[in-house]
Order: structure tokens, then C-alpha cells, then sequence
């Protein structure tokens, strides 16, 4: 690599961050008749694929809960990391899968005319966890405190800058899983997948804090595992704030140098006073 | 919506990027019977629509020219920008689609046999533009330019702080199409697709800048459309280095406040001397 400042070259060496495509296969039993399904393709920072696995199917509503996985491994050659790039999970015989639902998002064969039936509803996947409404309370300088923890807990995010990290924070600011990944998803997926495979879910009492921006597929995978908080370093889309304000999560945004916006679910939010 | 400043709160307005899905639908008629068939659902920033759809099926090898294209229409009902969020790419009567690569990347049947097939190389679409050794030839001084260049005219970004963007330049530094999207991959099918409708492509003198991280999805795109130069503002992924070198595409990082990396197709670039 050559580094080039103004004028002037230099060769380098530079930490990259590793991305890879990782194959998600479902492997269940019906009837004593086995059903092998590729269901995703992603591109992902290799790492903790058990758990992006296990989140990415929890979060699209096709695995409900830890009991439904019988077994999760690599299959095919390994990688440099030593693992592989393609993922069975297999779920306990006679889980019900609703497989058409997972192809609605990427590849349907219905004709046109379900054109223009609200897509929205369509990609909503359905929560087992309901919010309560104004619970837990967060504390406004905790929530300014959060990306300073999370930087300081992020030593490849400052070595390759290409990394976007996820990390669910208790209401003390203990942060207590932290997953970084080229893909935004993909980092949720994985600290939602952590608590998953530990049964730890819904995360009632947690904050999920994200590096970049929140878009309506992050808030999605926060309703459900059940977090009733997700703060971003950056801005929020409009969808984003659609579904958190339906779901009656609290979303926060720009959560940087001191400041950070409230888009939904105020009641939550504690210790900043004025005329809001 | 509050913002919160310390301890002290202030109700605000705040404009928001706008994400809502889109549905591309594909219609091709063989031997009389027409095969009707939803190829993709992405949530992306409404406006140029056509461009987005018509960028990420030539993108993804689906759609090889202008010539393909009999139609592009949205259907269903209109959503709040006075267009739909389904819209349906015709392509001319008997116009070979490979629906097999259609269902690849999302959503496959084969057994576990597969597992540990290549799946970089499963990802790779094939171009039709074979890249120039090392031409066109850019000079250091204008690749530091560019970004000044992209945020000069990006008045949405610093408005919502929430769009990528996505532009392409000519070797004088002239921004011929410029284009936004909260996805940053929609962003850059934009900006492909409308070169493909206007029948100009593949884009050999231009320079592509995208103002995130450079992954393997976007070198490819790139790629695709015969564009020479990738430059990021962001950092590049190992995989998208890896893509870069094997195509010779030449692919630039961290492009920002005077600085670039150069990490592959280094003969393109002139006017940085040094050791490098």
C-alpha cells in the first residue's frame, strides 16, 4: 500500500478490516424428513459467526427462542480464521419454520398484483417481547458517557477505522457485550445473538448502543430481542423513527460530545430539563 | 423531538433522510408466457427510482445494456414523494435472465453439497468492460480535491447528517452525476444506473468517490460499469482490496483532509513522489 500525503508518497502497511461472506443454512426435521435451506448470504467480519447466526435468524422472526437450536457449526473448508464461511444451524426436529417467510424479503414469486400492499407491514417481523412504556428510566449523563465507554472498549475500531460496533450497556453504563463487524447488522446481529445463545432474552434492562446510524432495520432488531432503548452515534432514518414511536422504544441519536436526540419514547429519558 | 444538550433539554425539529423500501420487480416475456418475478427489496432513500432499479440489476449481472430495457414504471399506490414504492423493470421481449443468479445471493435449495464452494467467488458477477492496465492516468492533486468537490455539492447530507452519497467525476475534476441514498449501495446504483440509461457506459474515464467505507459490494459494482478509479472516503475492507487488485480496478481509501491511501492499481496514479 502507498499512503500519499499531499505530494508526497510513502509505502505502508495497513490493518484492514477482514470481510468474508458467510452462508447461513437452516437445518430442521419435519416428519422424519430433513429440510436443508441456504437462507442468507452476508458479508461479515469473520468472528463470533455462532452468534450473528443466531441473532440474524432470532431477529427475522424464523428462530423464536434459545430451546429451538439443536446445534450450530462451520461446515465446508476453514478459512484463514481458521473457521469456515458457511454456517448449519440446526434446529430441534419438528420446530415450525415459517419458510415462506423468508423468502419475502429477497425473492418472491407472487404476481403483480400485490404491487403497492404496504411493504412496511410486509418486512415487520413479529415480536415475542412487548415494551413497557416508560421502563427502564435512563439517565441523561449516562447516556453521554456511552460512546466514550464504547470507544474506549474498541481497540480494532481505532486500528483499521473500518469497523462499525454494536454494544448493549446496563442502567449503570457496565457494558456488557461489545461485537464490532464491517456490516451494521451484522454487529447487532451478533451481541443479540450473545444474549440469545445464553438465554438471556428479551434484554429488558438494556441499551444498545451503535456506532453509525439507525436505520429501520436496527431498530427492528432492537424491538425484537426486546431492548427498550437504542442510542446511535449518528442520525436516525425516518423509517427508523416510524417503528420506534409504533413499538414505543426509545430512540436516541447524534449521542456525541455531550449531546444526543430523543425521536421517540421520552418518557424513558431522565436528568435533562428545559422546555421539551 | 428534544435535544438534549448536558442536563438542559429543548424541543427541536429535525429533518430527517427518508428510507422506505423498493421493490423491484422484474417482467420478461419468453415464448409468449411472461415471467413476472419480485427480484429485490431495499430500503433506500425515495427519488431515482429508475436509476437505482436499472443500476442494481446491471450491477448484479441480471441486465447487460441499455438495449435490455423496454420499461421502467412504478406501480401500486403513490407513497408521500408522489411515486410508489414497487417498481417494475420490463425487459424486451425474449431477453435471456439468469434467474438462477437471481436466486444466489438470497435464497437457495441445494443441499449441504454445496457448503464450502467458493463463496467469493459465487459472489463475483461477470463484467462485460475489461479495465485499461493503467488508464487513465489521475493526478494526486485532484484526488485530494474530491471530497471538497462531493460536500460542496451535497447541501441533503449536512442538512440530515444521514445519507450516503455516491458521484462521478472526470479526470478534470467536473462532477457529472451525484447522487444520495441512506444505503450506500443504493447510492452508487444511482449513480450506475444512470449512466446505464443514458447509454453511457462503461464510464473508462471516470473517477467514482463514495463518501463511506469501500466493501467488496461496491468494487464490484464498480467494476461492472468499467469505472477505472474507486475512491473512499472511508476505509476499504480486506475483501474489497482482494476484488480491487484481481480486477485492476485501482482503489483509493481514507480520501480526506489531504491524505490518501492508494491500495491497488498504483500505476493509474501520477504526481505523489516518494519511496512508495
Amino acid at each position: 500500500m502507498a499512503r500519499v500525503t499531499g505530494a508526497f508518497a510513502t509505502s505502508a502497511r495497513d490493518v484492514l478490516a477482514v470481510e468474508e461472506p458467510l452462508e447461513i443454512r437452516l437445518h430442521v426435521e419435519h416428519d422424519g424428513r430433513l429440510v436443508r435451506r441456504a437462507v442468507s448470504v452476508t458479508m461479515r467480519t469473520p468472528g463470533d459467526d455462532a452468534e450473528l447466526a443466531a441473532g440474524f435468524l432470532f431477529t427475522e422472526g424464523i428462530v423464536r427462542s434459545r430451546q429451538a437450536i439443536a446445534d450450530i457449526r462451520h461446515c465446508g473448508p476453514a478459512n484463514a480464521a481458521g473457521a469456515g464461511n458457511t454456517i448449519r444451524v440446526e434446529l430441534v426436529p419438528g420446530t415450525p419454520v415459517d419458510f415462506a417467510r423468508l423468502e419475502r424479503h429477497t425473492y418472491t414469486t407472487s404476481s403483480c398484483g400485490v404491487c403497492g400492499k404496504t411493504s412496511i407491514e410486509a418486512l415487520e417481523a413479529t415480536s415475542c417481547f412487548a415494551l413497557a412504556a416508560d421502563e427502564p428510566i435512563v439517565d441523561a449523563t449516562l447516556v453521554h458517557r456511552l460512546p466514550v465507554l464504547l470507544r474506549e472498549a474498541q481497540r480494532v475500531f481505532d486500528r483499521t477505522g473500518g469497523l462499525h460496533a454494536s454494544a448493549l450497556f446496563d442502567l449503570d453504563g457496565g457494558l456488557t457485550v461489545l461485537r464490532e463487524d464491517v456490516g451494521r447488522h451484522n454487529a447487532v446481529d451478533k451481541v443479540i445473538g450473545a444474549r440469545l445463545l445464553a438465554d438471556r432474552l428479551p434484554a429488558r434492562d438494556a441499551i444498545l448502543l451503535v456506532s453509525g446510524r439507525a436505520s429501520f432495520e436496527l431498530v427492528q432488531k432492537a424491538v425484537m430481542a426486546g431492548i427498550p432503548v437504542l442510542a446511535a452515534v449518528g442520525a436516525p432514518s425516518s423509517l427508523a423513527v416510524e417503528l420506534a414511536a409504533r413499538a414505543g422504544l426509545t430512540l436516541l441519536g447524534f449521542v456525541r460530545d455531550g449531546r444526543f436526540n430523543v425521536y421517540s419514547g421520552a418518557a424513558r429519558v431522565r436528568g435533562a430539563e428545559g422546555d421539551a
